[in-house]
């Protein structure tokens, strides 16, 4: 299946038989098309993909392609391929339109996605894009970053459909069809009073069934919420998944309306906020695909070098055993098995820890519960494996001794897994930081070192 | 802050500063009400609270407060509660209910929510759930289970507003305040062919704000997609952050639309799916936080036990050097590092790769240039981390050879790291195995057996 130069490691399941990603056809056509200097087919064949599969594209290539195919596409480039982009690539592409391009591409776009654009990029690529803006976007977008990194006040979109409380059905529509520039995309009237603050909303849905007589307020929707424009977007995802909501107003300091949060925009926060938390896990930090080779290498640096000194501690544990060590090699054989072991079982709780925290699942009011339902499971694994491992051991090195040490230290630091594995997370989010981050060095540490020192000192006791 | 029976470990910062989360104060009153018996004030309690924050409460809490409270809400239980369980709290509140509470609650609710309820649960109860229903919607709910576990067909809402394609936005107006029930939240309506085929659809928002002469067709939104009923949910996710979907049509084999998929289902889709592979990740498998002892314990114990026999595969690396151990025991107290440094550097890779792939952004086009760049990367760090552990291990037991021993093996350890921390995700992925499940597993034992097989066989050839 494989064409020569597609080398026999991609995962041909995963592009084959997708229906959405750019399929493997379309994606050689193109960099034929753009090696081959061929405007007219690189247009035609990207004329039916949508801007977030040209913007995966656009970051699957290398440098050199990329930029002949963005010359090449010229001015049919669309500004919301530059919100899909991913932040690595982002300022590489924008470097590399020309300043007609970017500002076309800019001037399309939602303020909301502006911001959302602006975020990442160096104060001379911000200045360009803001100087492309007219004056009444470029007010709206600086004020709106104003509002922290992170804040409801940066997810919004300022352009909201309101009406007065006391307006009827008709009212609405006439206004609707009145108005030149309503949103692209609306799926509530919010409700305000005199002074602008937010008291309900009504969905599209519910005017259109409606006889034009009856008054909004009869209309409203039951579960009503706004936002504070300061509020951390995180917490914005959160309210959209556990509430369902489709869209919400958000307001300033005095409840005063000043934008609106739709669940499309709640849904690519919930996607990276998972990610981000999968990739903390592991030590790899806010990382992506297409990042470049030296700052990979940079990022993931401090947490090996974390690593390097909580394993430095470990083998300072194993250190003092040394005459253990050497009286009986077969420990040495040994000994990993017991870490392994207690770093997969601390691993396992603190991931429930950790996501039950994220999800709001774990709480003060079951804390106690989970921490004790974790502590037995692993307490009841501990048991069956250090039937299995004594007597593994007692067969492999003939020392019935041995397989009994064994399979106390296998006991003994299931028990601390269970315990370091809900106890560190949740010290970690008491004292305000983030769970997710730090969590999976402490528990191995605790667990390795535990591991190591069980088994050497019970050896040590009992078998010397 | 915490009161006498609320042990000190809760994380205060999760639940003080959160304007979401149920707060402390809430649940303690709600407990002490049910423990009264106090049914007026339990009802004055919940009735501020959202059906997704009763269904947190009641995972919460432990089965005898559980089955009192909802004893004591009794005819109050709204269906909406049902559908926000987790599933393995969810049989249990079934259980409990009342007959003429549970028929009330079920009835309520729209029949893609049934179906949702009804995948989890043991035949009897789905029987005694769709016995609740009227004859149409149990017709109904039944044709949606015919359809594939977590496919497009089960996820979808039947009712959909539709169209004829010729119609304008008056016949549409008209149309729906004549009608009698509309769904309760939708965002477009879908123009279809006489045969009943999705041709294209038009928002609400563009609907209130053209004249009623205007023809449906001329307001067609430019991005148009229509989901296959088989279809994985997990693609169907993916679809809607890729595209930024609000709804879209599901049709059959034949091209006929048959329900409606809105973003808010996928969003939900969309977080369990992250929650999976998280979990996944970590051995732990369909698990939650509110699962018994038992459950949990057995759950996890398979990955353990692979995890058992990788580490007792790499004790028997170990053990072809038992002579090099015996001869330097300091071998013994640093071969855990070299191991440690691998696994992490592998789990930093795999993470990126198993992200990569679930996000479509790890495809065949760019992987032999993920896989330079990972070991790449781990080169670098492998050859900083060389030196500096060559220096350690030098100073530590004041042989130089040593320390060049383990800067060596520390290169050699990482270098494999960065290639089966892509390698092995991208292979399970391509045997059709979700590359979460088993690639953590896979990627530590490589780099415990080659770490511990370099270290101690260069070892072995350098010092003795």
């Amino acid at each position: 299946m494989a064409e020569p130069e597609e080398p026999a490691i991609l995962p041909e399941r995963e592009i084959e038989d997708d229906a959405y990603a750019l399929d493997g056809e379309t994606v050689r056509a193109i960099r034929d098309a753009v090696e081959g200097d061929d405007g007219a087919a690189l247009k035609a064949l990207m004329a039916p993909l949508h801007p977030a599969d040209i913007a995966d594209l656009l970051e699957q290539m290398d440098q050199g392609p990329r930029h002949r195919l963005i010359d090449l596409y010229g001015q049919d480039f669309d500004g919301e391929i530059l919100s899909e982009l991913d932040e690595s690539v982002r300022e590489d592409v924008i470097a590399a339109l020309s300043p007609r391009v970017l500002t076309e591409a800019v001037r399309s776009l939602e303020s909301d996605d502006v911001v959302d654009l602006l975020e990442d990029l160096d104060e001379p690529q911000q200045e360009a894009i803001l100087e492309a803006l007219e004056m009444g976007d470029r007010v709206a977008v600086e004020r709106a970053m104003s509002f922290p990194d992170g804040s409801a006040g940066r997810l919004m979109q300022r352009e909201v459909v309101t009406a007065p409380e006391h307006w009827t059905v008709g009212n609405a529509i006439d206004f609707m069809r009145a108005s030149l520039d309503l949103p692209e995309q609306f799926y509530h009237i919010v409700l305000v009073d005199p002074r602008h603050r937010p008291v309900g909303h009504v969905t599209l849905g519910k005017v259109m069934s409606a006889d034009r007589v009856t008054p909004l307020k009869e209309l409203q929707e039951p579960s009503f919420r706004t936002i504070p424009a300061t509020q951390d977007e995180e917490d914005v995802a959160y309210a959209f998944n556990q509430y369902h909501l489709i869209s919400a107003p958000v307001v300033d300091e005095d409840g005063r309306l000043v934008g609106v949060i739709t669940i499309d925009d709640a849904m690519s926060v919930l996607s990276e906020e998972n990610e981000e938390d999968l990739l903390l896990l592991a030590g790899v930090g806010d990382e992506s695909i297409t990042d470049r080779t030296m700052q990979i290498a940079r990022q993931r640096f401090p947490w090996l070098l974390v690593n390097l000194g909580t394993a430095i501690l470990a083998s300072l544990v194993i250190a003092q055993f040394e005459s253990t060590l050497s009286a009986i090699v077969a420990l040495a054989v040994l000994m990993p098995i017991v870490a392994s072991m207690g770093g997969n079982a601390g691993t396992q709780s603190m991931t429930v820890a950790v996501r039950g925290l994220a999800t709001r699942d774990l709480t003060g009011s079951n804390a106690l519960r989970v921490l004790r339902r974790e502590v037995t499971a692993s307490l009841l694994n501990g048991l069956v494996f250090a039937v299995i491992m004594g007597v593994i051991g007692w067969i492999w090195f003939g020392t019935m001794m041995l397989g009994v040490v064994l399979g106390l230290a296998m006991i003994i630091n299931l028990i601390v897994a269970g315990l370091a594995g809900v106890l560190v997370p949740l010290g970690l989010a008491r004292v305000g930081v983030d769970p997710a981050l730090a969590s999976g060095t402490f528990v191995t540490t605790v667990t390795d070192v535990i591991g190591f020192f069980a088994f050497l000192g019970l050896a040590g006791i009992v078998l010397l």
